[in-house]
């Protein structure tokens, strides 16, 4: 047998923990609930815990394990110092030395849980074969994560990859909760395609699928419903790709990745919104025919668990 | 005495040349005509005969030389291909390998001469001491280049740095040369801080000492006049501010840099235009407080030769 890795992606709810193989390939994985209680200090003791147990259960002996990757839902300096995690409660604490002491001393390396999704796509997902990837999450909010030759580029006040708080729209009036106006979240999440449909239907009189809705509209009704041709949601679709094909563009001129790999719950609507956004993307980059390619993300919710565990081999 | 290394900056009229200690203090730079004449192919062997010839004059023997690092006007990919150099008539080579030869098999780097200046800027210029920074060239032209981890990023399609196309102002209607609309290129170069002058010029009837120039009004003249308090130069300054203030911004989302260089001819406007970038800048990176600096570029046109002889460090 050959040498093992740990992936550990610590969320508001639950603790993701993945065995692989070094390889890549995933042994097994599961859950532990997240114990926020007196600032989160259960967290990395349960999850320690279960992970001990779990390697007992499998015949796998800590001298087959290479080390654990922790993914963690903040910024992480270069150190291993966490200032602070809001939905963990933790403050002023380095959780890659702790948890290694738990682990009885196998090395961990942590990082911020977006940077680390990147990486796991880039390992064993969309990104496969790629050295250089722009992530982008277009979840309830739009995370990021950059990867080149192979590594996250984390940034140098832990903003590297903030593709969410690019500002983009010029004419948008709400705030975003970075304190920005016009950012590529508030147009480009499942909240923000919603929010625009919403606007749409108030706006004009366009017979649509998504009236029936009123305002409880979803991101996944304008996708489903610009799929069938409705021709509000596309409007809607088009504003959106218009803005994020445009945010891309610019990333592009920045990293010029060899692919972005867009993931999250409305990457869902698969290569009808990849064809949307690289129409725009191919826009605004006339300056060569050779540019980025824009692909789906392919592990869900365990690029976490993945990009953990890639952390610890390099 | 310690060892050496050789810049060489390849340009349209002239091929700089620099030699240095490889701790990064210059010893001597001159100049040599570039030769355009039959596809540029007497530009690598005047170059390398003036270096020799020069190393022997300053008793320099080739064994005490770590090797020579080739900034180029076009993209150059990782391999060292050449395919198009439009200005020196190059196609189809591998100059690095080419200039090796003639410098008797000691090693040859090249890269991109605006990557390769972002790279002279960080080793001994406004960006000395930073790991990552991100440069931008303001010229008649806007280049960028990015270093991460003391390393240029050149992308995968050679696209990595080309900051002067970000898409930045949606108003825009005059073209690019790049073949886009509203470029960063088009605002806050030289050429676009003069034509923006021109348009409030044409556009309202604000008293300016600028209006005594005409169409033949500079950039120069603008910034002369903003740090005069001439009120249609600051208008002008607000609006270049502004927009060449949100890429950076929007760069900070992608690397988040240490601090961001500006060079070129525009940046002699010295903190007067440092202060104007940073106040759009700050504005637009609500997100932390903690964010990159912006300084001024220290090294002119000399930039080039420094790159070039660090790339040879690595």
């Amino acid at each position: 047998m050959g040498m093992k890795c740990v992936g550990v992606d610590v969320g508001g709810t639950s603790v993701k923990i993945g065995i692989f193989e070094i390889t890549g390939e995933l042994i097994h994985k599961w859950e532990v609930p997240t114990r926020q209680e007196e600032g989160g200090k259960y967290i990395l003791s349960d999850t320690a815990a279960s992970i001990l147990k779990t390697l007992k259960e499998l015949n796998i002996p800590l001298e087959e394990v290479k080390g654990a990757g922790l993914g963690v839902p903040g910024p992480v300096m270069p150190s291993g110092y966490v200032e602070v995690c809001v939905n963990l409660g933790w403050r002023d604490m380095y959780p890659e030395k702790e948890l290694s002491e738990m682990l009885h001393g196998i090395p961990v390396k942590s990082g911020n849980d977006a940077n680390v999704a990147a990486l796991g796509e880039m390992w064993q997902g969309g990104g496969k074969g790629y050295d250089d990837i722009v992530m982008v999450t277009l979840g309830t909010g739009v995370g990021g994560g950059v990867i080149i030759d192979q590594k996250i580029v984390a940034g140098k006040h832990g903003l590297a990859g903030e593709i969410g708080h690019v500002h983009i729209r010029d004419d948008e009036t709400e705030s975003c909760n970075c304190g920005g106006v016009g950012c590529v979240e508030q147009i480009a999440s499942a909240t923000g395609i919603a929010r625009e449909a919403r606007r749409k239907m108030a706006s004009n009189d366009t017979p649509s699928v998504l009236r029936a809705f009123g305002d409880n509209v979803t991101a996944k009704n304008v996708l489903d419903a610009a799929k069938e041709g409705d021709a509000l949601a596309l409007e809607v679709m088009e504003v959106v790709g218009h803005y994020l094909g445009l945010a891309l563009a610019q990333i592009s001129m920045v990293t010029d990745p060899e692919v972005f790999v867009i993931g999250g719950g409305v990457s869902k609507a698969g290569s009808f919104l990849i064809d949307i956004l690289f129409k725009h993307f191919d826009k605004y980059t006339p300056i060569s025919k050779n540019k980025s390619g824009i692909v789906l993300a392919k592990l869900g919710n365990d690029a976490g668990i993945y990009g953990a565990a890639r952390l610890i081999l390099d």
